[in-house]
């Protein structure tokens, strides 16, 4: 039977009691499976930077590297930042270190999530943002000028990236309305009205489009793109665009979805990838076992399409859906939810619902 | 009498079909006061480049620079660019010619507006977004560099400008606490976590802090920030932030009003303003007569504000007032509303009910 390495951070605050429930869920569903996933669980995060003044060691980077796929948890501490005043996260530097360039943020409002729209009767929201995670304003990440008067970062846009980029956006959109989610469309979100460097990154994304013409491609300022998130967002199936305009929209999309409890990403590279829930590692109530462990397991769900979709076996991907339809039913009704989704279970009991709803 | 020169352009698209009846309102308000305000119509604009190359004359520049106020209507078209593939925004000019570093946007949902939002009962949305105007990425504007394989833009911080800044942040809590509304909160929207400029702006934003021990002073991350504008957006107050995030959150302030047709905006400096709504010249419903005025309208109540505080004359930010409540009453009232609000009525007839409900 085909046998996968995994290796898991575990991370910061909750971030280690929301992973041991999802390790667990994913030994049972594997279980049944002819397919094995072996963990590696490994140092990284606020906490170890607290202790040792690393908060990636080389030798959990080169796992991560040797690793047939990488699970993290919650990561980074509000009170624990460099000397430049700026937080510890590893998340960051494996998605530089690994070219992790397509961070996949998907945005579903499914039945039972405390979405803050009121939608129209009949519309789904159900679209992928995919956030550039290598470069843009986040090529300037540890490289920015300060001095007593003044403060300079610099957003560089690549050709290279780009066309991996968006190459990876209408892939998706194809493979998103062969399975029929989505219409086919790519929306590059961008800033052409102001910026070249913008003007270059649509001007690659227009190149692209040509060899995809059964697909729609278009594009949006990302001002627009803020407002109609709210005002239509059932319009959008994918949407690719600059690393921090991602970071901003997909909370944005995670705070359609009712919040980052729910909120899973995958930030995917030529050789690599990296499953991530969105939310942080919510200190406050680390320990007390009521963090919800969704979007982790969300994400440990888009581990396994990943991991199917690039090694051939169908059977991870069905079972990464039918994960993610446990996990949708689980919300959808209103029991054994956490308080921030409006109930009041531990996360061992939601954790527990999930499984018997696989 | 006090008399006020005001420069205006009309712009592009609807632009000149939603400024005269904003024109003729301002005056017959004015007539019944003691003060004047004397218009001065020039051009600039997108379709002005197409004609002459010019989109803001020297000329124009120059009025600007000594009127006591600019009013500006929508700017720029889709279809007409410069070389580098960036679009015609005069305003853009203004911001940077006249040294206007504070963006101000107020969201305010009003009854009668198509908020997406489901608002819970007794809450009430009504928060001043400040875009820093002058700086920030947008000081890269015209001059990213550009190769075959790369782009580059600079973002740039200034100590300088961000003590204006947050200056005018807390001023704007204080006279909003003082008038009984908000809670004398200001929310600085920051990458402090990320990037060292936003870790010295955060910095500065500290230091000015203290001078308003009496106002709350807090901080929050971009990506947060988005979430929190659909999930809690009560809680905001004045939120100050740099230019690029401004201009995404500022319109997602937008969406959450039911849209860009009633946003209107202020960029202020220490010696000009500029008045000026939200939205774009819509050239498809251009010369229609069905372009929704008010957020032109309302803009122009914020000029009325600006110049009776400035000038210390009471009547001006009395009539500011007052205009604003009668399009608030013209929203609630669901009549006399445009297509984009739901309704059926023309400019006119919109700008018509403005003016009786006053
Ligand atoms: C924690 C932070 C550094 C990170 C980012 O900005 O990328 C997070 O917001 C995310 O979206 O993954
Ligand atoms: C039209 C555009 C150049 C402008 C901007 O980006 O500032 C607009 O979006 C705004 O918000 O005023």
């Amino acid at each position: 039977s085909r046998s996968f390495d995994v290796v898991v951070f575990e991370g910061d605050g909750i971030g280690p009691e929301i992973t041991a429930p999802t390790l667990d869920i994913l030994r049972r569903v594997s279980e049944k499976s002819a397919y094995e996933l072996v963990f590696n669980t490994l140092p990284a995060g606020a906490n170890l930077y607290a202790k040792t003044g690393e908060s990636l060691p080389a030798t959990s980077l080169e796992a991560a590297r040797n690793a047939d796929a990488i699970l993290l948890s919650a990561m980074g501490l509000l009170n624990i930042r460099k000397p430049d005043g700026t937080e510890i996260s590893p998340q960051l530097d494996l998605r530089s270190e690994l070219d992790l360039f397509a961070g996949v943020r998907p945005v579903r409002i499914t039945p039972g999530l405390k979405t803050p729209l009121k939608l129209e009767e009949g519309k789904t929201v159900d679209f992928v943002l995919i956030r550039e995670s290598t470069e843009g304003l986040f090529y300037s990440r540890g490289n920015g000028e300060v001095n007593q008067d003044e403060a300079r970062e610099t957003l560089v846009i690549t050709r290279k990236t780009s066309e991996k980029l968006f190459k990876f956006a209408f892939n998706l959109a194809r493979q998103r309305q062969s399975a029929g989610q989505g219409e086919g469309r790519v929306t590059c979100v961008d800033k052409a009205n102001v910026f070249r460097a913008f003007a270059f990154f649509r001007d690659i994304f227009n190149g692209e489009a040509r060899h995809y013409p059964e697909l729609i491609a278009d594009h949006a300022y990302v001002d627009a793109t803020a407002l109609w998130m709210v005002q239509k967002p059932w319009f959008f199936d994918v949407m690719v665009t600059e690393n921090m305009f991602g970071d901003i929209l997909s909370d944005l999309g995670a705070g359609l979805m009712g919040g980052l409890g729910v909120a899973p990403s995958a930030d995917i590279g030529e050789n690599h990838a990296v499953f991530q829930p969105c939310h942080g590692s919510v200190p406050d109530i680390a320990g007390l076992g009521i963090a919800n462990p969704f979007a982790m397991i969300l994400s440990a769900t888009m581990m396994l399409d990943w991991l199917g979709i690039r090694h051939e076996q169908p059977e991870l991907v069905r079972d990464g859906g039918l994960l993610r339809d446990a996990v949708d039913r689980v919300i959808a009704s209103g029991r054994s939810t956490t308080r921030d989704l409006g109930g009041s279970s531990t996360t061992a009991d939601a954790a527990a619902a999930v499984l018997q709803a696989f």
